[in-house]
């Protein structure tokens, strides 16, 4: 998936409903007391604090919107409604590609996104949100919060004032809408096909044509022949959208995206000047956050799943192995030289490959094997 | 795994330090004032509650016991030290299976440990922990969290006047270590194995002789023969138990624990007196336990597996596709007859395998799809 351009159709404009609200001139403070967390009894006369956080979604959108939204709640939830973050949808207070500098600039406390829309402040951002055969949501997690990973995504951030957070996951994505057969490498020649980023690129490189489309022209595309295919998120996702009627062919496994990690970041300004209560209130709302968007996709995507197989007769197919493993090595390939661009870069490749490895060699024996032996 | 004797062993009761600690008569005041999470300023000159956590690990035992102490902090830290949760290890205020009465009855207010050790209260208990070719970790968040899962749980523990959560996961277990190949289910034929619970029973369905055994005994009967194979956790414990030294053979992968969920427990009444802020700490902050211990044990593993292999020549091994065909027959046998013994554990058992089928038609297309993919 990407949303750059979907959030700029018009179609998904009247989703927003008032396309821009009005910008509520929030009274923030955050001179608020200081308060350890190892003081027994704290003073709380705290005045109450409003932040505004941006998204690059629609209002709403589900799975991604409603865990922006569940993350200001339970913010709110936690800390007795002493911070209240008002959720932005893309456009509301500014453009969706433009809340990563809008926090940094201090027009909003927070934001929530994915970290590769902002490849063009750092090559290294797209490894903490997922790469082409990378690591899958629970490797992911382990590789943020026990295998160094947080501490490069924080470093990548740090100088444009930003604290990142890892704050939702879609899990693996489908690997898109056919309207053809993929029998075999040669089937991916001069398909043209809206797959964005680095899985553009490894398409590109099997000799198919990637396109960049808004989200919201998918569906006429896919439907009028200007594209003969398309990725978009999973069936939860996919269904609303009604790709179904574009297309006959659904693939998987989605080896683009197998474990997209959404973010949010805070202003590192308005962070310091947090008590310490509420700081941990913050980075910990986004785990839950994080954990509760995948749980909620994983029990969403069979529901979704079945209908489009059961009613509306979808063609559910496996890429080939052959197939898998071409775009496997044209893959490693691509993310490799895409680390080489800075020396940050390189730090955090070398940290991802190490852990991606090693993660595989356990998952091996235990998720995949388990999975294989449940028949 | 199971605990229960081996927290009775001698060499364990070492690592406890002071085999029971003083009981700290705590000054509890769960008399603070209401505090609605709706509420724009509210006034939070609440009074330090001090709670106790009573567990089923020795104190500081990885994984699981660190896993209670990080629980703990994280309540401290979001609550700014209002409240604050002393974390007991087993027996330093009630023995190890003692702590769901002890919660129920108010000798403290938290638990924290596994649900299926409470099968004696309920059969259904199970189900929340693990159950052989049941729920990955991913899956049981989801079945928790968005299937319905929660809601039955929190029948389950009603009774006894206890709100439960999920508060840590292993992950896929290892198969365990055996002295002998396994190379059909013929060779299961008189194995005399330590492995507890459900698993156990269908290991004796096969032809085995199922072995309860205290943890701290495991390493000396698998020496000396007494014992033939015997399960524990998974690298990151086992190599720290020195399982390898008395055996040759780790199988995998854990079919009889693929997700083992840890409990948090919390008296109803201790809970309904809490302000709404702090109510949704102590829940939030048990999800985030949740899923970094899961995200400890998917990195840590992996090393641990290394030094295994690589330092200490330990022979890894895959059940055959016969051998666990045979048991997923068996389990779904045993499974099936527990969830018989009452109404409740029956609806626990149909929401159980409705969602179990449903999440493993959405994987085998997704995360199982993946990891095969990568190869």
């Amino acid at each position: 998936m990407e949303r750059r351009g979907f959030l700029k159709n018009a179609a998904v404009t009247a989703l927003l409903g008032s396309s821009v609200a009005a910008c509520e001139k929030a009274e923030q403070s955050t001179s608020a007391v200081s308060t350890p967390a190892s003081k027994a009894e704290p003073t709380m006369q705290q005045k109450t604090i409003e932040w505004k956080m941006v998204t690059t979604w629609p209002k709403n959108f589900p799975g991604l919107g409603t865990g922006a939204n569940h993350l200001a709640a339970l913010i709110g939830e936690m800390s007795g409604g002493r911070l209240k973050v008002k959720v932005y949808g893309a456009k509301e207070l500014v453009p969706a590609f433009e809340i990563f500098d809008a926090v940094s600039q201090g027009t909003a406390e927070m934001g929530h996104g994915a970290a590769y829309y902002w490849k063009g402040k750092s090559e290294a951002a797209q490894f903490f949100t997922t790469v082409p055969f990378g690591l899958t949501a629970q490797e992911m997690n382990s590789w943020l919060y026990h295998g160094g990973g947080m501490d490069l995504w924080k470093e990548v951030y740090e100088p444009f004032g930003l604290v990142p957070t890892a704050s939702g996951n879609t899990g693996v994505q489908m690997g898109g809408w056919f309207n053809k057969e993929i029998n075999s490498v040669t089937d991916l020649e001069g398909l043209k096909m809206r797959i964005p980023g680095l899985g553009g690129e490894v398409l590109k490189r099997a000799g198919g044509i990637p396109v960049s489309l808004p989200g919201g022209e998918i569906f006429t595309s896919l439907q009028s022949g200007a594209i003969d295919a398309t990725e978009w998120i999973g069936p939860y996702n996919d269904l609303a959208f009604g790709l179904h009627k574009a297309a006959r062919y659904y693939y998987y496994p989605g080896w683009h995206e197998p474990g997209t990690t959404l973010e949010c970041f805070v202003s590192k300004k308005a962070f310091d000047a947090l008590p310490a209560d509420l700081q941990s209130i913050v980075i910990n709302a986004s785990r839950v956050a994080n954990q509760d968007m995948l749980a909620e996709y994983t029990a969403r995507n069979n529901q979704a799943l079945k209908t489009l197989i059961e009613e509306h007769g979808v063609d559910l197919r496996r890429f080939s192995n052959e197939i898998l493993a071409k775009l496997k090595v044209l893959s490693d390939e691509v993310v490799a030289e895409t680390a080489a661009k800075d020396q940050l870069s390189r730090r955090i490749y070398e940290s991802f490959v190490s852990f991606r490895d090693q993660a595989k060699a356990w998952h091996d024996i235990s998720e995949r094997a388990y999975m294989n032996a449940r028949g």
